[in-house]
């Protein structure tokens, strides 16, 4: 499909990541961004050296919206949609062993579709384009995005009660070898439920495989403290020691970092995704964003699970990024807007391994989104970076586009998947649970 | 206009504060909601031992969405609307006496009368059916609320740099007897600006017109810690010791409450107005809801004005109320999610002296909502309370009835007004103070 939209505000980033708007055109052809500018020369853009008049699919009206780079929502384990408002209300340690795994354990692959393409469906409504996913079976999970047309990021959830080196090794080459829309970064649960054996075959299959390494890391302060008691050290100092940063990556969470744990972050080069809703709702703490920015660490964001969320939506986890920030450091002016969008966007791309989909550029692909301005929490137009951060919700996002198609646009999904039959399905594997 | 709901699911109130869900028929007669049950007696209901046939204005097919009381926004300044996004990530002093009061100087009553229908169409899509209003020319916001068939209740902003007891009186009156839709108590803006003897006639005009009484309160440490140095106690105690609460009112924020605050406000049955957003945005701290609930004292929260949250978006605010209380206490299962629901309708409500709208119920003003509970972030249905307060976004603001008039219908304003004419209207209004 070859698309142009027009009359359009577009959301660029300059080197400086300092966003502007500029007002024009953006053209997309298949799955790439062809042309950004004004629009005179009618539909002709130069590829090498050759000039191509492009014939449109579609030509849409932006009608002065905003068209922005997509969300990347850098830690979520999607299928968890079936516990949303299951079991809330409960310290994480409590939640996870209690209530949690004994359900999980009941999940077939076959679920675990049908609950990711929940999962993806309210992705879309938020503007989310692509996911950083830790779930059982990711060749499944990889397939329900790649069936959807939606992006993909998987990871490993090993761990000492299910998985093995070996499965990861064979999930990182299917998953990476699926499609355009499917990849696999190393990564397992986190230190207190794996270990240190399963660890090391971690560290050493990442540095064979060349890859990034993720985990849970420092999400609770009983998390750290047990992990001291273990091993005298964090969980952050424990796996750098293991080899497991050779080729970067990064951990989730983040909220219990000591000094030790920022140097290591520094030194390697990794990124922290902060989930301050899930941090809030299991009373896990609030991250130090401000000092990670302070110390030019990279951070992501991501909304965690639904189980513990419960809902999947980058408008919430930005204004609670700079909020909780402002609050923690009792300083208004810490975390501005530019810098929060910044991490949801290109930040979550960088962890991802998706540096063709961090911005809205000439030759990136088109992973993005259309904001509808003409709504009342947009108004009035003082600042459309901070009315997206500040005041933004899913109301505003009027269109979805991963990878050159439109998987959601006015309350449509275009995803191949009836949403009835979707939400009949969720019900019904929970119902099975009770 | 006379409107039968059919296929519903229905919200209502328990004594105990606890919500359940029937399902069936609410039917509206005029402002007021006649019945609610299973629909077998084919519109006839019985008015003071007489039957009455109602004649159906709309018949609306619910499909199963859910109907339940519209959300009260118990402190707000709503024409503030023009200063979202314009002066952000200042402290609360700053940003009040260097960005925000110049500002405000320049605005007529006909900017503010704009302004408040902007805030209005966004209260709307929020599922907000009434506000507790604190602005400049409390006639004139009454009126733009009347204009609209939204239901207000204002008090007034009376200070050291504006405004009189005398006025306060005239503006009692007038926004009282406007209409059915408009009501007024009496408040003053805080403290920190305003002077004894102003608060003394405020005291003593409450008691004249046996009046409740509400100002900003203990928001900031700073506030609280400069009353004690003015006056030795803070100003919970300074305003209760003036004769401010003899019948009754309570306070904006309640951050920074004291062991002789909380006791006031149990000894006078004081309303504490969270407003989480602001809270955090400002950098002013987070509130201490779960001791209200343990010493019993009555909750609402607000959203407070779009300069400082910056939207009016009460999902938002009832996820922070109690993520913000779980992370405060270090407890997941403080502050439930059935509490806080309570508190956005029925505590808003009492808080604002709307008990005729606090609840689904025969003889209640039709002030309700319809939640779209066919969209992903409300599946699956294992709780549809704390989907609603977990997951809930304006998007699932499928339409907003205010005293039985729908004002806000699938994504369409019923106002009278043009959302584009409110939105340039903005924009020129703040346009002119650049």
């Amino acid at each position: 499909m070859n698309i142009r939209f027009y009359n359009a505000k577009i959301l660029k980033l300059k080197e400086n990541r300092k966003f502007v708007i500029e007002t024009g055109e953006l053209w997309v052809k298949g799955d790439t961004i062809c042309y950004i500018g004004d629009g005179t020369n009618g539909g002709r853009v130069f590829e090498n050296q050759k000039e191509d008049i492009i014939i449109w699919d579609r030509e849409i009206d932006v009608c002065g919206n905003l068209l922005m780079p997509g969300f990347k929502n850098a830690h979520t384990h999607t299928a968890m949609t079936f516990l949303r408002s299951y079991a809330d209300d409960l310290p994480l340690q409590d939640w996870l062993f209690q209530q949690v795994f004994p359900r999980e354990d009941q999940l077939t692959p076959e679920d675990v579709y049908y609950l990711d393409i929940l999962g993806i469906m309210e992705y879309l409504t938020s503007g989310i384009t692509s996911n950083f996913d830790m779930y059982f079976f990711p060749p499944q999970n990889a397939k329900a995005s790649v069936d959807c047309g939606f992006r993909t990021v998987q990871t490993s959830g090993l761990n000492n009660f299910g998985g093995t080196v070996e499965l990861l090794e064979e999930n990182y080459h299917i998953v990476n070898e699926m499609s355009d829309l499917s990849s696999f970064i190393v990564g397992f649960h986190a230190e207190y439920t794996t270990s240190k054996e399963l660890m090391e075959g971690v560290a050493k299959l990442a540095q064979k495989l060349k890859s990034p390494v993720f985990m849970h890391n420092a999400e609770t302060k009983k998390e750290v403290d047990e992990c001291k008691q273990r091993w005298g050290i964090t969980p952050t100092q424990l796996t750098d020691g293991l080899g497991m940063y050779e080729y970067g990556g990064g951990g989730y969470h983040c909220v219990w970092f000591e000094e030790a744990d920022f140097e290591i972050f520094k030194k390697r080069n990794l990124t922290a995704v902060t989930n301050p809703a899930s941090n809030l709702k299991l009373a896990s703490g609030i991250a130090q964003v401000k000092r990670f920015m302070d110390e030019g660490i990279s951070l992501a964001i991501g909304t965690d699970g639904a189980a513990s969320n419960n809902c999947l939506d980058m408008f919430r986890e930005m204004f609670l990024t700079t909020g909780l920030a402002k609050v923690r450091e009792s300083d208004a002016s810490c975390v501005s807007a530019d810098s929060v969008l910044y991490m949801a966007t290109a930040g979550g791309a960088h962890a991802m391994g998706l540096d063709d989909c961090d911005r809205l550029e000439v030759g990136k692909k088109a992973d993005l989104i259309m904001i509808d301005l003409q709504q009342p929490n947009m108004q009035p137009e003082n600042n459309i970076v901070k009315n997206i951060v500040y005041s933004g919700s899913k109301q505003n996002v009027k269109m979805t586009m991963v990878n050159g198609r439109i998987l959601y646009e006015d309350a449509k999904f275009a995803i191949g998947f009836e949403p009835a039959e979707i939400y009949r399905k969720a019900n019904e594997i929970i119902g099975r649970m009770k």
